[in-house]
């Protein structure tokens, strides 16, 4: 434990040590070739003795391993993919592995530099959400995989790429949300968020196909409203679906348009939690109530929707477990035990509180 | 552009194409050593032609720099670390410069082994959010400097460690809010959330000692939180503070407890987000309504706060300029410009809304 040194020594120092060769004392500490057991004794002890501690990086370039997991996500400040990595990390950690998280703002070409990174710092395996929408835009993805690293799409699918993806069941939840809402006699449900679009598409088909060329789980999400809408034979309304960026304050203005509109929605369905306190906003604006005027589900449930004025009915996504999964998927694909790709769907939770009522008399 | 390899070409196969020696291809590829513009064109065109893609972790390991930061932080799921890692990598990638993220659950031991990691993958500087309660815990950073790696503390300082902090003014931002509460007629104000204790200690010393002993920010709001009482001459009550387990459970545990109190509080100022959702479930369940029956001041702002029936009146870390400021303090030390380590304090924000009100009479 003690070091006579300020700066801990190199493996010649320690050979010096030990009285042995250079290569014996980096056979030994580096873990590779023969070293006779008396030797190999001699190094350790004189390696305690002077505080030697292995250059990992230098260890990994004879082995190829570095017990290191690489993840990708588009936005760390965003606590969904918070608890992702809090999941990944917590089952890497259970073998002894460290995970590395680079964060791309949602942007393909941080994407890339951050598999570059990952692939350069010889990391064992990649965990990504990425933002390509297709396979045509995956090559960095395919070029990991090239070079022996198995990748795991989290949370989103990319289309045309056939690798193991762990997501959740994004259009059933959004459907039986909506569903809810209809049972409870809607038949005016507001859509937030919807595509970035700078004009409002009028026709359905225009709205999916724009949508399907975007964000994958946005696209499911709103496949699914659209779903619940045909079941229950309620035609779509393109002014019922927010346009344009997708953010907390753009929000507030596509729901105060939407309170404008000569049949206004009764009942609004937020896809995430900006959307949700972007429309929070737009209702204390308009002096409406939650529940008593106007109905509201969410997805992501959190600690703040649970303490609300009502509290709110959220859809839960289970975070943690979509990152555990994902590290196990990774983990097989590295010990060489995994079977053909798949899609892993983890189960979301309606957590049923009080922001649903039945429409108001107008 | 175009590749014809699945997999990239090596070095070797570069060469071999521009008719040039092996040494001569990786001098140029790698931008070490001499050689003649002549054979480094002919270097360069062929790699092009192959799609060759330079291993910048053998790169690092001749230039000894990989242009990679690395950041330690408590909790990557905490929505806070989430901004000040966000700060950090926007500083970053303006001077082309990825980030790798560890989160170590605020244990001692996994920011030990995460400090390791990054010694090993070559970084060129690390922010750390340490959980070292002092200098005699923090040998893996002095490490980490010992092997020429700067290194800048953010959120918390390490008492006896002198390095660049960038911290918030935690102590006087506590001080202000609690003074608010004494200006609108408040005497009892409890403190949510303390430090980690299983008795509750009767005496204001034993406390500051123990919080002394703890994360330093918990330590510093304390302080600010007594320093306001001194101030107004408001004499320090035991059974006005919040001891055990900082979690939104025990929260609302102690709250209840307070509640039940002969003299209970009149105000509360919650020290983290998750003490302001474990707050609001207790006075739900008390039936109590915020500042018509007891007022609160809480730390962080978010957009749920915003959005609260009343909005909560809130203190705002700037998370995104502790990160810019630690990079750009890290920076300034990685390109040797850095004067004597100081602690660079920011700002916080006292964001006003309605939660605070005069004591109800009873």
């Amino acid at each position: 434990m003690a070091s006579e040194h300020s700066v801990p020594p190199t493996i010649s120092e320690v050979a010096a040590a030990a009285g042995v060769g250079r290569s014996t004392a980096a056979r030994t500490l580096g873990g590779y070739g023969y070293v006779s057991p008396e030797l190999r004794e001699r190094v350790l002890a004189a390696a305690e003795r002077l505080g030697y501690r292995a250059n990992a990086l230098a260890r990994s370039m004879s082995t190829g391993v570095t017990q290191t997991l690489g993840v990708i996500v588009a936005d760390i400040a965003n606590p969904f993919f918070g608890g992702v990595v809090r999941g990944i990390s917590d089952a890497s950690r259970a073998r002894g592995v460290e995970t590395l998280v680079l964060s791309t703002h949602e942007d393909l070409a941080e994407e890339i530099a951050a598999t570059d990174v990952l692939i350069d710092k010889r990391v064992d395996g990649i965990v990504v959400a990425s933002a390509a929408l297709d396979v045509g835009s995956a090559a960095h993805i395919q070029q990991a995989r090239d070079r022996g690293i198995p990748v795991v799409l989290v949370d989103r699918a990319v289309t045309g790429l056939l690798l193991d993806t762990v997501v959740i069941d994004n259009r059933a939840a959004a459907r039986d949300a909506v569903a809810k809402l209809v049972a409870a006699g809607h038949r005016r449900i507001g859509f937030v968020w919807g595509p970035p679009l700078e004009d409002r598409p009028q026709r359905r088909r225009e709205l999916t196909d724009v949508a399907a060329r975007n964000l994958w789980t946005d696209a499911q999400r709103l496949q699914g409203y659209l779903d619940a809408l045909d079941d229950a034979g309620i035609l779509f309304d393109a002014d019922l679906v927010m346009v344009g960026r997708k953010t907390e304050e753009n929000a507030e203005v596509e729901v105060t348009r939407m309170l404008g509109l000569e049949h206004p929605p009764t009942a609004l369905f937020c896809t995430e939690n900006d959307a949700v306190t972007g429309s929070l906003r737009a209702l204390r604006a308009a002096g409406l109530r939650v529940a008593d005027d106007i109905s509201l589900i969410g997805f992501d449930d959190s600690s703040w929707a649970a303490v609300m004025e009502p509290p709110l009915t959220m859809i839960e996504q289970p975070t943690l477990a979509l990152g555990t999964r994902a590290a196990e998927v990774l983990f097989a694909a590295i010990d060489g035990e995994s079977p053909a790709p798949q899609v892993h769907t983890l189960r979301t939770r309606f957590v049923e509180r009080a922001s649903v009522a039945a429409p108001r008399e107008r």
